[in-house]
């Protein structure tokens, strides 16, 4: 049976702060800071972006929205095209707002997603006013249970001088006790982060603050947004099935036991795909350490193979999701959200020894990566969490279809047109063709074995060529700049990169 | 009066171990990895790369040699020239080795230096054969003491089934407990590093190692190569005067006391200029968290401001090289020289707060910086330490002259033609003419504000012409692909980036 919000503000003096999403929203002014709740469509707020893109239609209200990552409910696009959304970090996802931060109407800034209330506590950046957080209770002390996402809240919630609470009653009690609440301390004199294994706890199960910073709360009774992942293809099993292979190698060479090393899996098809592939595999007794937990964790864990899994946030298909919510006891004991700022952290990610499998937009020969920009110019998402763990990782994995666009777009190219992740941080490429395993290599190298494994045969012949004439001319790294870009102008003229249908003019 | 190397072999046995260097080049076989020490010129070792190229010359005998960064004494140059070198990672900075490099003749693995053992314990790299290691002493346990520089020696030493200690007679004993040596433990159980001050000693003064596994000692007599910096010339002293101010206003606006954060500053005459700047600030009670000491850090401790400084090597000029050695002791309680793993490791740069000021070969209009390539082809040095610095720290300062070559080059073109820190990981530019604090800013804020405040005047309505073009055409971050490179193109064909000296065909 649902609780009301009766079980879940055990607060007394909080029940008289119980208003509209409308009154909450007359407490903003026009270019404040407000952080937001919400990681992966996890755990947003479900009321007040609408009562304030109203705000925005009716007085012009302006903001500087800051989340954990991007948002569900269609919101992050519903906000910007009311032009509510004047500048807008760290993530997001939303085509519509996507299209007005390529137009340069909304300011975006694209950050690592383990660095936002690092920079935010440090006064790099301007001060959260107002949080606007989800959650499932308020507890006698005050203190915020969040509901399926930590995200960037703790620290938003730390440092606003007004807080929102939007108490979501589709949530199921459950939740409480699922999360893991640890801010580290101010530098120059912070302790070491003390969290060691995947399932230590190392902080409070919510978020502490003072009531009297509570100024509203809005009931709220609708789920999460559901993941838009697509199901395994062929080529998806085709990536997947080449991973499973070179960690089978791993183990048998001795670099790691069967129960590998923790695993962190990006958001999307083909990350959560590799993951999926999995459970065939003989694989037993893994964990993960990730940033968000997508069906193939629900998997893993229901075919016994992971025993623990740790994120910021639980986004999943609408049927899985059920699932959990309906049966969150049975799997609580082996789940934690934690702040993105400790899933994503550098120090944690360095130290337990990561196996990262981030998807790349398009790589190159080199194995640099580009996973934001099309074209190199327009924004798709935002680089996420892919930057934390690619850098600090034990090894570094980026997958990706060979080709897109019916095999108009060769997703390697010469030389990216845009890079988030240099070669330094690159370990490990797959394509359904194979995968290269770059590990110790020179430049050279690299590009001769990427070609060989990765590339579809349709573009492997042009790659040699651009590569063979690039080495004549010389250079740690050939290129040749007069043609690195060739293939995506090519791509614009024609519509397709490969040469016989260039249209001459 | 110079020790004897009886001071200096305090184990009975391993007197008997000494040898030459043609006997302990012997022990060498072709294709063998060996991680000699010796970080930016310091506590290289100063007889085997001799006797090395000689057996190259003789036989043939080729190596996989890794370091903890460059060597001095010319030997990466002289090495390569024999035909020794067939791979090397992860630092070099010769003009010999170079050209061999980007002739594709020497496989070479730029790294994080923060990275190599890291990935050499994992077993991503192949294992260490033989560590060839200069040290002060040898003592009764058989442990290690290093001169000049840590770098990766201790888990070279750690890995290696034989050591060669190259006992060198010209460093000071004094130099003994200037060191502090801590490895990591395994991965995924491996314990916070526990250091939480820049000053703390977390390991032990020597490298520990079984005296078995010393297969021979060979006596030196020689000090480490000079540093080339270039003394500060009007525009270096413009570019620390915008960082003094800088890091004044943030002292004035309350984020940081006038001891300002831990500071790090790359190898070289920009980055050694900027902190020779801070001599003449306000600044009290600094502290430096860096890979090298240079001459800057020497004055910064003699005019008292400087109160501790932490790295892996100390780089001199000869005067000051001789004024060090001479006062070892007198500097000895505010310095400490550890394993540049340490030294660069992602979670002390996190934790501490770096203030990180890196030099860039090349900046685009968006604040991507290039260190490494020439181009984007031809290799100078190696990416070093800034990308673990830049990363992590507190605030990552970027310090570049607006032009090279007599104004010929644009340090700050359209795009740049490499990637080695992306826009995420640069919050500050400074040239001669201005800085620009890039903080919280999207792209095209980012440009607008480098174009106003760092471009040389010769190249700023270039800059913009292209940047209101791209814009037009529209994205996060506007580019024209077809125009990219041109700058970089009209060097080549005319011989300067500027429009008027374009020669047509």
């Amino acid at each position: 049976m649902r609780a009301t919000y009766r079980d879940r503000i055990r607060h007394a003096v909080l029940e008289s702060r119980i208003t509209t999403p409308e009154r909450a929203a007359s407490l903003f002014r026009n270019a404040m800071t407000v952080g937001m709740s919400g990681f992966t469509k996890a755990g947003d707020c479900k009321a007040l972006p609408d009562a304030l893109a109203r705000r925005a239609l009716e007085d012009g209200l302006k903001l500087n929205i800051m989340t954990g990552a991007s948002l569900g409910n269609e919101s992050d696009g519903m906000m910007a095209l009311a032009g509510l959304v004047e500048r807008r970090s760290p993530f997001q996802a939303d085509p519509r707002l996507r299209q007005e931060i390529n137009a340069g109407r909304v300011m975006f800034t694209d950050q690592h997603l383990s660095e936002t209330v690092e920079q935010l506590r440090a006064g790099n950046l301007p001060p959260v006013d107002i949080a606007i957080v989800e959650a499932i209770a308020i507890r006698e002390d005050g203190s915020i249970v969040p509901s399926t996402s930590v995200g960037n809240t703790a620290s938003f919630v730390q440092q606003a001088r007004q807080i929102i609470v939007e108490l979501n009653l589709a949530m199921p009690l459950a939740l409480e006790g699922l999360h893991d609440i640890y801010i580290p301390g101010d530098r120059p004199s912070r302790e070491p982060i003390p969290l060691t294994t995947v399932s230590q706890r190392i902080g409070t199960s919510a978020i502490k603050v003072d009531p009297d910073r509570i100024a509203a709360i809005v009931l709220t009774d609708s789920v999460d947004s559901p993941s838009n992942n697509l199901p395994p293809d062929e080529q998806t099993q085709a990536i997947a099935g080449h991973v499973v292979e070179f960690l089978s190698g791993e183990v048998a060479a001795g670099r790691m036991t069967p129960a590998l090393m923790p695993l962190q899996a990006g958001i999307g098809t083909i990350a959560n795909a590799v993951l999926h592939g999995l459970v065939e595999s003989s694989f037993n007794g893994m964990t993960m350490y990730s940033e968000v937990l997508q069906d193939s964790t629900f998997e893993l864990l229901d075919s016994g193979q992971l025993t623990f899994a740790s994120a910021s946030s639980i986004t999943l298909s609408e049927a899985t999701y059920r699932k959990f919510l309906d049966n969150v006891d049975r799997y609580r004991s082996r789940l934690v959200l934690r702040p993105q700022e400790i899933s994503n952290h550098p120090e944690i990610v360095r130290r337990l020894g990561i196996i990262a499998i981030n998807t790349a937009l398009e790589l190159d020969i080199y194995g640099n990566v580009n996973s934001t920009h099309v074209n190199g110019t327009h924004m798709m998402n935002g680089i996420g969490g892919s930057g934390d763990f690619a850098r600090n990782a034990h090894l570094s994995i980026f997958v990706t279809k060979s080709t897109a666009k019916n095999g108009a777009i060769s997703s390697i190219v010469p030389m990216v047109t845009h890079v988030d992740h240099t070669e330094h941080d690159v370990d490990i490429v797959a394509t359904e063709w194979g995968l290269a395993d770059l590990r110790g290599l020179a430049p050279r190298e690299r590009a001769a074995r990427i070609i060989d494994r990765c590339v579809h045969p349709d573009y492997r012949d042009m790659l040699w060529d651009y590569y063979r004439r690039a080495c004549a001319a010389g250079g740690h790294t050939p290129h040749l700049l007069s043609e690195a870009f060739a293939w995506h102008q090519r791509f614009s003229n024609s519509g397709s990169m490969q040469e016989r249908v260039v249209q001459t003019a």
